[in-house]
This record gives structure tokens, sequence and C-alpha cells, in this order.
């Protein structure tokens, strides 16, 4: 025998085992399903690019991070996220679309991280965007919250928050204040307000901004009460910022549709703490939190830019959308317990040869097939002590076995896994007995 | 403005419109079913693999063609093929697995081939495959037939023929022949016979082995008649070579248990053409064929092989399996305009808005899509004849149309966007309408 070389999965690769794998793409085809029904249009670009289109807008980390290399005279990277494809789909085939554009990508993307416990390098993205040409009115604003409600609440969560802000009220409020310069980096602090808590976010703004400043601040980001409360309390400020207004009235605006969209009140909430990062989105932005679990961070984010292919067309592109971190929000359902593979099966019925006539085995898995059932048979030379191990590694819930005196008397022996309970009877009846369970 | 980057998709990247996209899902998930009701379970491994693991028995084209590159000290690949994944899997996983294992992976490929015509360097292969552990029954090599029988039935194709051949049957002929060095080379001819026609491979054997020879192997290859008399021609032949003997029994052993499970017997056919590459596959092999397009070459193909695991365990792990190409598939139906994209939609309805009191177009939209159907709407400030331009280019049956006189008087107005008839009703009549269309 040849030397042998250790067959290993690369470190900050998911890779699953066949009853997660099930649940995981049961996960997927339920937020696919969602967005179809709020008429998105699916879309699946390549996983390589030239790294020119890639890397027009990149920079910093994600530059680092990239995968890109020479094929022939090819300079290629792997696409680290669904927006830039997006911009450059939209831009190449502008001409064939209708706008406003509704699109789903479900895909894989990738970022060369360092490997860490639920950090990884491949990972699925499921991203909604809308795209106006030219403008794009509000109220898709006010829909998104209705597909990540519904998207979540037929993933099976009851008890999570969408929360909503509108960066053009913060935008507003630095000019207020007069550190506009400053902005971006008061809102890469408040941006961490969840993390860190207030009283640090406090002590990081004082070293960049003067104390009554910061105190503004701190009480601008602390507007406390009801939705309608906070829209009041912003509106008592009586700031004269044109951006502000601007930003106030959107939020109002999507506050009001989200309801009519059907988002109930304790599933969302105006948070003015939310920046959600740093100069890519304008309007809009939406995070996801599950109450119990608020220190897992946003399962679901997104927002509202003022132009998606700035770097491609001089057409001016707006959109807002948003992202699910499959792969990430698979694993801390998983390191949490919240969901539970080791059920999972899309396997209906284990068929079970214990003669070597296999031709009543082959036409039993014949007949449930046709019928409508997942089937496999194991007709292997194997004690049967070992074919029912198999069928209890595999969490098959009926076993049909097929024996000489099966054969004989044209029945089949079901058993019932679960229970243990086992009877023998005619195959139009066991199939009727399966299907009803 | 700064300057643009040209937006461009790679040369031998499938990317599809939203409208091809639907139907490549559509047949991407039939695929899956059909898959799913014999028992396969779903793998997802990753894209980027260690190099080593990967190119283990790799070498000639395959190296060639294969995306590799260093990312820090790691030396990367993409994947070429399902089947070096799979291997690895198995042998990663193999305390966790019960065997037989029946696993199906459907995802991307990456081969760095020459762009040209129907060929991709982005490919979807969509394969399944039964791993025994140290032996598998031959029984399963008769099963792998009406996956691809029923596989292709669900696509709505009629006019197919699956080929098989064994390849031991073949192997024996050659040492019966004496020919054993030459079998492979020969092999390779005669694989070429559908391209190159019986002619031209007559001259090319006569290159290599004496002119009795050719004789003998171009009298088999031409075996005529049902399987049933191509069978008794086979065993009339009277070969007492042990390896033609176990071949002969296999392949009849698989055409019998083929009808079994449920194959009709025009779908089927003994070719013994059929070798299938030249050294991975050790006994039953398939192609199939669409019947008036036999030149477009095999659309579903696969063997059964010894050892899958070979390069990474002492372990003997037998297996059989097939794989369809999917974006070569769609490739050829398209341009052969065997399949239309045009009609293809997964969008129900499109709200239309014409005026600004949006409030019932966000209702309506949430009613209608609690009542189970997909729904877009549009509330962009654009005239209504550009709004009815792009229901038209998104191919949309039914547009509801909300202005003022339908909020004053709560109803809808409700346009068949083929027979382009329009009236006005209570939105539950129209949800209704909608359904029963």
């Amino acid at each position: 025998m040849s030397e042998k070389i250790k067959p290993k999965t690369l470190p900050g690769f998911m890779e699953l085992l066949p009853t997660e794998q099930i649940l995981f793409n049961k996960m997927k085809k339920i937020i696919e399903e969602s967005y179809q029904k709020y008429g998105f249009m699916p879309l699946n670009t390549p996983i390589i690019e030239d790294a020119s289109v890639l890397l027009a807008k990149a920079g910093g980390e994600t530059e680092k991070q990239i995968y890109r290399f020479q094929k022939g005279d090819n300079d290629l990277a792997l696409r680290f996220d669904l927006t830039v494809p997006l911009a450059k789909y939209v831009t190449e085939y502008y001409d064939k679309l209708s706008f406003p554009f509704r699109r789903y990508q479900i895909g894989k993307v990738y970022r060369g991280e360092k490997p860490q416990k639920g950090r990884y390098r491949e990972l699925y993205q499921c991203d909604i965007d809308i795209i106006g040409d030219g403008k794009l009115s509000i109220i898709n604003d006010a829909e998104i919250p209705s597909v990540i409600y519904n998207t979540f609440k037929n993933l099976g969560f009851q008890d999570f928050t969408i929360c909503i802000n509108n960066r053009k009220i913060l935008n507003g409020f630095f000019l207020e204040l007069d550190l506009k310069d400053k902005a971006q980096e008061i809102l890469r602090i408040i941006d961490k307000i969840e993390k860190i808590g207030s009283e640090n976010v406090k002590n990081e703004l004082l070293d960049i901004v003067k104390e009554k400043q910061v105190e503004s601040i701190m009480e601008f980001i602390k507007i406390e009460g009801s939705n309608d409360e906070k829209i009041q309390k912003l509106e008592k400020m009586n700031i004269k910022n044109e951006v502000f207004i601007e930003g106030l009235e959107e939020l109002k605006q999507v506050a009001k549709f989200i309801e009519m969209f059907g988002v109930p009140e304790d599933n969302f909430k105006i948070d003015l703490t939310i920046a959600r990062g740093l100069d890519y989105y304008t309007g809009t932005v939406y995070e996801t939190f599950l109450n119990k679990y608020k220190n897992l961070g946003s399962i679901c984010s997104g927002g509202r830019y003022d132009n998606l292919t700035e770097y491609y067309s001089d057409r001016k592109m707006p959109g807002v959308g948003i992202s699910i971190g499959l792969t990430r929000l698979f694993y801390i359902l998983t390191e949490n317990n919240l969901i539970k593979t080791e059920n999972e099966n899309i396997l209906d019925v284990l068929v079970i040869s214990m003669t070597e006539d296999y031709d009543v085995c082959a036409k039993t898995a014949t007949e449930l097939r046709k019928s409508g059932l997942n089937v496999q048979i194991n007709v292997e030379d194997q004690k049967i002590v070992k074919k029912f191990k198999s069928a209890d590694k595999i969490h098959v819930k009926n076993v049909i076995i097929i024996g000489e005196d099966e054969v004989k008397n044209e029945v089949v022996t079901l058993k019932d896994m679960i229970s243990g309970e086992q009877e023998t009877l005619k195959l139009k009846d066991a199939i009727n007995k399966i299907k009803n369970r």
C-alpha cells in the first residue's frame, strides 16, 4: 500500500454530519421561501470574480482577508460578500432588469479571518436587496422589517426584536453639536454600547469630545419610552438641522408602515444607538436580536445606502437590504442548544432484506417510493443486528423487514423504531400506517 | 466622479438573468428531491480544501486545471469534483456514519479549462454515491438507474436511454484476446465510438493491435439485439476468463433488478461500447442520452468503483455513483431550445400604487402574503405606463392596482396581464380569483 494522506478539513470551514446538514438545509429553505414571499428573485453570481471588480471599493480589513490569486494571466479573487457582486450584476445587466429590482442571493462568501470559535472563513450569507433606479421610496425601508419578522417567525423564533434607527438622525445630531468631523469616530464608539456598556462608551467619548457634548450624546442615545414616545422626544429636541429633520421624517414613516406590513409592536423597536458600520449606510439601519441572547449579537442586519453601483457606473442606484449570516447563526444556535439536530431526517422508511430473494425487496421499495415516501434499502450481507444498528444511527422511524416468511405470505413486517412495536401486514396497509404516523 | 471600474463577469462563468435562474433552481430542486426519494442524505463540503488532500490522486489534466493558491502558509485549492471531497469526508467521519452510506451533494466545482462554448470553469455537479464498508451488494448498481430514470422523468424528459455496461466484461474480453496491456488504450478508442464512428474506431485500433484482434473487438462491441439477446450472445461466446464471467453475472443481475426498481425497458439498454473513463471505474458503468440529441453526449454518467478512499485509508470502501452536470445540462437545453425561461416566475402578484396613500397598498400586500401568495409592491414615484412596463418585464400574471377610487370604495382593481382583462372587486374575491387561476 502506498503512503496515505491524512484527510483533514481546513480550520474555519464548517462541515456538518448528515443530520446537521438536513437541519441547516431546512433553515436555508425557510429563509429562501420567506424571501420569495416578498417578491425577491433569485440570483447566483460566481464565487470567483476578477480581483479588480471585487476590490473596486475594498480596502483595509477586506483587502487583507480576501482570497486572491493568479490563474494564468488573470488576477482573481473569491467574493467576500454578496453586495459587491450585486453591484456588478446590476451595472452589467441594467438594460435587462426592471427597477425597483428585488433580488435574493443565498451563497457562500470567503474571508481569510483568523480562525477562532464561531468565526468562519467560508460562510453562507442570505441577502435581500431592493435597488432603485435614481430613487427608491422610503416605504421599502418599512417593508424590510416585515421580511425579517416573517423569516424568523418561519424559522420558529418568537422572542426577538428588530431594532431600527436612521443614520441621518445621528448625523444631523452631530452636525448640530458641531461634531461633524468626529461623527464617524463617535458612531464607532456608540455602536459598541451593547458590548461594552454605556459607562465605557462615555469614557471613550470623553477622550475625543468635550464633557458637555458627551452629556448631550449620552442623553440622546438614552432616549427611552415606546416607539411613539421616542419619536415625540426627538421632535421636542427641536433641532433645525435639515439632515436631522429628514432622518426623523423617514424614521416616522418607517415606524408607521412597519405595522401595516404586519410586524407586531412587540417585535420592533427604535434604538438610537444603532449605527451599523461606518460609511456604507446612509439612512435606515436594522439590527435583530434574540431577546434572551442579546449578547450573541445581531442575527440579521442591514440598511439603506445611497448608491450601490458608484464604483462601476455614473447612474445613481439607491438600495435597501439585509443579510442573515446563516453559518454563524447555525453555529450560535447549536452552541446554545437552541436547536437539536439529532432527530432530523429526510428518510421515511428503511427496507431491510433478510433473505437473498431481493426481488420483493426491490419491488417493495419501488412501491413505497411511488406512494411518495423517501426510501432506502439495505440488501447488504450483514447480520440483522448490524442492520438495526444502522437504522438507529440514521434515526429512521420506520423499518420494513422482508424475510422468507414475508415473501411467502406476500406481507411485510413494519417496525416502529420509536415505540419498538412490530407488526406484519400487507404492504398497502403498511404504507397507510406510515403515512398516518 | 472617480474613475469607474468596468463590471465584467469572467469568461467560463455562467451568470443568469432572474427568470433563467428560477428555472435553473427549479431543475436543481427536482434533482435534489429525486435523490432524497432514494434515501440519499445531503452533504455540503467546503469549496476550498488543503491542496494535498485534493491532489492525493490527481495528476495530468486535473493538476493543470485546478485552481491552487497560497494563503498565508497554506497550500489551498478549489475542489474540481465532489468525489474527492466525499472520499475525504467518509474517511474523516467514518465512525459517525452508517454504511452503506448514501449521500448526495449538489454544488459548484472549479476547473480552469480553456473557455469555449459550453465549457464552464465554475459548474454545478449533482452527485449521488452509495459507499459500502468492505463490500457493497450489486443490487445497488441496479437501483442507480432507477434514480436516473426518475430524476429525468421528474425533470420532464420522456425520450432518453440509460446505457449500461460492465468494465469487467471488457477487461475479461481483452484478457481473453491476450490484450491486457493494451486494454486501457483500446477502451479509450472504443469510448469515442459515438463521436468518431465505428470506421474510425476500427482504423485507430489497427494502429495498435492485429487485424484479427480488431475484428474480434469490432464484432464484440457490435453485438446487437434486445438486452436479453445481448446477454445470451455474451454467454454464447463461451469465454472462460473469470473476470469476464464475473462481469457478465453482474450485468445480468443489474439488468434483472433494474426492472424491479421500476425502470421501463424502453429507457435502458446494454451498450458494450461504454467504457467510461480510464482507471476509475471497475464494474458497472452508466451513461444517459437524450435519444434525439445523442450528439450532445451523456447527460448523466457514473459507475462502480472498488475503493473510494484508497489515498486516505487502508479500509476498503467500494461504491457506486452518478453525476449530473447541471450547468452543462442547462446550457445544452437552452442552446437547443429544449427549455424556455421566458415565462418563469415565482411572483404571484404585483401591487401597484396610484395614490400616495400607501397604507392601503401595504395592508393589501400583507393580506395577499398571508393568503400564501408571493407579492411585490411598487410604490415608486413612476408613471403608470412605466409600472406596467416593469410588470411585463418580470412576467407577473396578476397586477393589483390601488388608486384613490379603490381606497375610497375599499376595493382593488385586478388586472390579468395575459388576457388584459381588468375588474374591480373586494380584496377577498381578488385573492380567490388569483388562487384559482
